[in-house]
């Protein structure tokens, strides 16, 4: 555990997007002091104090920001960890690099996830396009085509019906060691479990949260999830051990195809706060935003467990383009809606600016709150 | 209302204290842009953005730092927003002048509550020494004594029980019009309620809640209040009657003493958030800070209901001397307490430090657990 009687040294957030805003404000309410750095000048968390705006590519910049943390966390698997590590041994980052480079690959994700006998879709890794026809012709078409590195919300990936669609895609998606297919999965749902874990192991788990994707975007998130005990039970046990196959430290969630039978195939895992439990600021004990600060900071986590019946979140995507200028007063209107901007300076359409989450007495009740109050704000 | 489709010039906020603090992380999750001016370089709202430290009894300090200010708004009944309209009459601040000269008088105060004819203890107003026995006599000993400025938490108070204690409380508490004299109140418990009021009129009135105080600070604070639903009603009718008598708009409470027979007689006004209402930040559908920041920007409340069955904050003071270096270790490791620390530099006994507050089925379960998190810190 870090010394928690002396005073507290900064916790550094790499990253300066809506999930390292939402961090330092969980992180402000525990008295823990934030010193961020982001590349990007207009980032949401601009508002917030000691941020630094600077190139992290630069070693220098990068040694100079850490100097005098007391603890570093990324706010996406994407942010030069590995390269504060090297400049910087002793410092502890969480996630670890090593975890990190696991993860943000998605053919070394989905090995170290076989090894660890985990259900998830039938997959090939073929490095070469000769072995990516013959790879689809095992698992069978439709399969779906993923850049090992740098997919996230529909870029980067493509589905393949026809051996024609390989060679596009092998041209398309291919990096110098290849790409990834994964069989076409017949889920009866999507669900996201989220999971804290200090560095020595001790765990809090979320509940499953049912998550509604359009145009490949999470849309709406939901609590409880709308499947039987068994099923709930099934996704927390494949998360939670899929977490330490990566050896995953702060919070990670693994989201999931809910199968008809009630397994729990892993999709995929993000190593930091995710999307789908914003909802857990309103609708849980401890936030996910405070439990990934107590977690890297390896202080007691929080209580997991909803402290509502029922919550929905729903994604606030732009609908303009030009500097923002939200007018929340219809959204503010619909009673039980907590609305969440996260202060972009420009809206572009389908960019992220916001959610809103609504707590309520059943799934539906909050969902149609938080829909509601979601499709009122205006751009 | 404030033209909600511009792009959002910045919150101005007089005061740099927790509460101000609490008030910015909420403007910050509605992505509204907050500017602070506090005298107080090692307050609370240091790690926050944009605050401005210098002597705020300048008056061209203020007015260089609200030029731009959408709307400004006071921290304390003590800021200086009355210099401020006279700089900038044009600006919007809320709550008005105004209404803080009436607050900020306990003589005018409990003159302007009298004639909107609402409960509260017998008072007088005497401008000598003389005119003190006098009035003390009418009320009947024993009499409270309060400095009609700058009187809190027990300063500024004195409890007489003789004439003899009349002439001292007069020495050490008159000012140049004199004090306020109060009759005791044999009060079954206290209260407060909070309402949050947007210019225009429009108003959400909290549930009631049941406060203790422990030598004349508060300690508890927990909802639902252990009175009959026709108390609660009386409290709440009260309190909104008292704030619509001195046309308070932000956020403001009531503090009560609650009756044998179910009367809710007021105790004073705290015209901006307070500490019995932090509790709302996990328990009910809108904060205290965040309706604070809707009335003052004139956008529609949000719901003042309770979220959660129950729930009960307990404050957390300081019990040594010098810089405060938390140990939140065994705090947090209480399942269920949300804890919030102000990030205040140095730590002096009994001085506000943070608050904890959980949520429970019913309010002694809730209460069990926020007094054991907050007796868990060390300082």
């Amino acid at each position: 555990m870090t010394d928690s009687t002396a005073p507290l040294g900064p916790l550094g957030i790499l990253g300066g997007g809506q999930l390292g805003r939402m961090t330092a404000l969980a992180a402000a309410r525990l008295g823990v002091p934030v010193r961020m750095l982001t590349p990007d000048a207009d980032g949401p968390v601009a508002p917030l104090a000691h941020v630094t705006v600077a190139d992290w590519t630069r070693d220098t910049t990068l040694a100079a920001w850490a100097a005098g943390c007391r603890v570093v966390t990324v706010e996406s698997e994407w942010a030069p960890a590995d390269r504060l590590h090297a400049l910087h041994p002793s410092l502890p980052v969480w996630p670890a690099p090593s975890t990190l480079v696991v993860v943000r690959h998605k053919g070394r994700q989905r090995e170290v996830l076989a090894q660890a006998g985990l259900p998830q879709p039938a997959f090939a890794t073929p490095t070469s396009r000769e072995a990516a026809h013959v790879g689809a012709t095992r698992l069978g078409f439709p399969v779906v085509a993923k850049q090992f590195e740098g997919s996230y919300d529909g870029y980067g990936n493509e589905t393949c019906r026809t051996p024609d669609d390989i060679d596009r895609a092998w041209a398309r998606l291919a990096g110098p060691d290849g790409l990834l297919l994964e069989a076409w999965v017949p889920f009866e749902a999507e669900g996201a479990v989220t999971v804290a874990r200090r560095p020595g192991g001790e765990t809090a788990v979320y509940p499953l949260v049912q998550s509604e994707h359009r145009e490949h975007r999470l849309h709406a998130a939901t609590v409880p999830a709308c499947v039987p005990a068994s099923a709930e039970a099934e996704a927390r046990r494949v998360a939670l051990a899929a977490i330490e196959a990566v050896g995953a430290v702060g919070v990670a969630t693994v989201e999931l195809f809910l199968m008809a039978d009630g397994q729990a195939w892993v999709n995929e895992i993000a190593p930091r706060p995710h999307n789908t439990a914003h909802l857990t600021i309103e609708a849980h004990h401890t936030s996910q935003f405070e439990n990934h600060v107590r977690a890297v900071l390896d202080w007691p986590l929080g209580t997991a467990s909803l402290r509502v019946p029922a919550a929905c979140m729903i994604n606030v995507l732009g609908t303009a383009t030009g500097p923002a200028a939200p007018d929340l007063a219809d959204a503010l209107a619909v009673a039980g809606a907590s609305v969440h901007l996260y202060g972009k300076q420009d809206v572009r359409p389908r960019r992220k600016m916001g959610h809103v989450t609504a707590c309520a007495d059943t799934p539906a009740g909050a969902r149609q709150i938080a829909e509601a109050a979601a499709a009122a704000i205006r751009w």
